[in-house]
């Protein structure tokens, strides 16, 4: 990690809150303060056969290891904010199905960290802890609401109207990669058994090799360097990487990948018009720094300016996201905070 | 009108505030208590060719009438509620472009009422004014969050989340008859000139008719009664009334309006999770009281259990509206009184 420099503790500002991001390969955690300043950072890999008890005490440990070696004691942190995979109860404080986590179903996380670190636990999912990452400190500091879309494994998504995250009464809100993009009765399943025709069928990793391979078939011959390689094991990665070289293909999936979002962009902005629309998660086409991602960016807006009122584009902003993978830790604490000083505000029992 | 008794003022509780709701035909009025009581009401014509500033005196003018008959003064009101047609700037209190009042263009009308009425005015879109109606006294009253349909002439929205209103940083939240249905490249456009492929180009009134004489059109010969009938008037409430008889051709027409519908819910549920969806607006093909009606909500629940995941739909209602017209001005009052209190709580002045 990580994109900010730490800070000393004694120059921290109250409350001191641990964000917690849970992912389906490593566990990250860092010491947060009101400012956004991370103090302490580590993970742990989440080993997920050995179940999410196993899981839950080592991060405890780890953060005890990093709270002595800060010289803090427990009390001088007011709360824990913790982002996981859905699907989840979010009122109960459950995982409930998440696909990446399968030895974790119907586990009581939230009460297991709770009572690990002695501290209550602001429960979220993990791509909405990162959209309210990037709003607290990233690319939407600046804006009253925001929308997040994350292009990974899967398309997950954040929604920020006025400071509160849209988390949805079955903890299924801002689950912008199950918006419709595809009408067509073939349209594409996607991998994770959602709906026909849904955006995660179309902007995901695995989403985007498959449509190049589909491409390459369908290609009277295959075209070069393709019809040599094999491309059984091919990554999104690798795509953009041919796409910089100036592949004309990985180029067109690419163009498409743009035209897809900008759809679901379009969709997304008539329902909720944030002023700003933030594209995050690890597939950004080399992001702001590369031209690939520039064109990428383009062509959303592009897709975006086409389908929408001139008003309306005028008044919104897509950009990249700037936190990367810290974004969810963040935004956990961030959450947590924020209810830490609205209970504290009103009163309430923290 | 009324949906509600009217109540005698001496059992009305305070704040009293008066909802007013401008149509392109009508304006609706009515002082409505801290219950969602109308004390009074009334509606005069709209008379759009007479400009905004006529109008805002005819509804003054009445308003006084009301109160002067009621034995009120005017220091006994709180505030107004104002909810008109978009496009509009909810920040500046300005009319933009309504297409249907189209001599109200960039109209200053919140400060117009305000400064007639003295009172404070909130000022809403006349779709999010109905959906806050149907929560705070309607089908959503026993919900935290609700995204209201509107079908008539065009197709509005409003969304409530945790009982705040989705306005959107450009006036533009809530429009959920800009949300994408179809993606095909032959898609249908929208009348009021909103994109290719948008719920508004589906599910409109003007929209049902248009399939409907597309599809007898298409027909090899037109089925009867259809062959010996001028369609070139027809409006959606005979092809309810056609449907209510038996007619075959009006029923798959509103089967496939419920289908594109189901779509649109779809993505609108999946971005809010808000545990009840409603329609409402004049096109209800007789409402939950007839069997087309049943029918047609019927389609559109199926349309959204086939695209959506077990938990969520067993999480979802869709249901009708219950408010019918009164919607928009009890709504606009709600809203108005929702912020008196907020500001009245902060100690901020009204």
């Amino acid at each position: 990690m990580t994109s900010q420099p730490l800070v000393p503790v004694d120059r921290a500002t109250p409350p001191l809150v641990w964000g917690i991001d849970v992912g389906g390969t490593n566990i990250k955690f860092g010491l947060v303060d009101e400012q956004g300043h991370t103090l302490a950072f580590d993970s742990v890999r989440t080993l997920e056969p050995e179940g999410p008890a196993a899981a839950v005490a080592r991060v405890g440990a780890a953060i005890e290891r990093l709270e002595q070696r800060l010289g803090i004691s427990r009390s001088a942190v007011a709360r824990a904010g913790l982002g996981c995979p859905g699907s989840m109860d979010l009122a109960a404080g459950m995982l409930i199905e998440p696909p990446n986590l399968p030895r974790w179903w119907n586990y009581p996380i939230r009460d297991a960290f709770a009572k690990r670190l002695g501290l209550s636990v602001t429960f979220l999912n993990d791509a909405n802890a990162a959209a309210y990452g990037e709003f607290w400190l990233g690319t939407g500091r600046e804006h009253s609401s925001m929308i997040l879309l994350t292009l990974g494994t899967g398309v997950g998504g954040g929604i920020i109207v006025a400071d509160e995250l849209i988390n949805g009464v079955n903890s299924f809100g801002s689950e912008c990669g199950h918006i419709l993009v595809d009408s067509r009765d073939d349209a594409r399943l996607c991998v994770w058994g959602g709906g026909r025709g849904q955006l995660e069928a179309y902007a995901s990793a695995g989403a985007v090799v498959e449509r190049f391979r589909e491409k390459i078939q369908q290609a009277h011959q295959a075209p070069p360097p393709w019809d040599q390689e094999d491309t059984s094991e091919l990554t999104a990665k690798q795509i953009y990487q041919a796409a910089e070289a100036g592949d004309r293909w990985a180029l067109e999936v690419i163009d498409e990948t743009a035209r897809w979002l900008g759809i679901g962009v379009t969709s997304l902005v008539h329902t909720i018009d944030p002023g700003l629309v933030v594209l995050g998660g690890a597939m950004n086409f080399g992001g702001p720094s590369s031209p690939v991602g520039q064109r990428f960016l383009a062509g959303v807006r592009e897709e975006f300016r086409q389908r929408t009122f001139a008003n309306v584009f005028r008044g919104t902003t897509i950009e990249f996201a700037r936190l990367g993978g810290d974004a969810g830790y963040l935004g956990a604490a961030g959450y947590a905070r924020k209810e830490y000083l609205a209970s504290a505000g009103s009163g309430r029992s923290v």
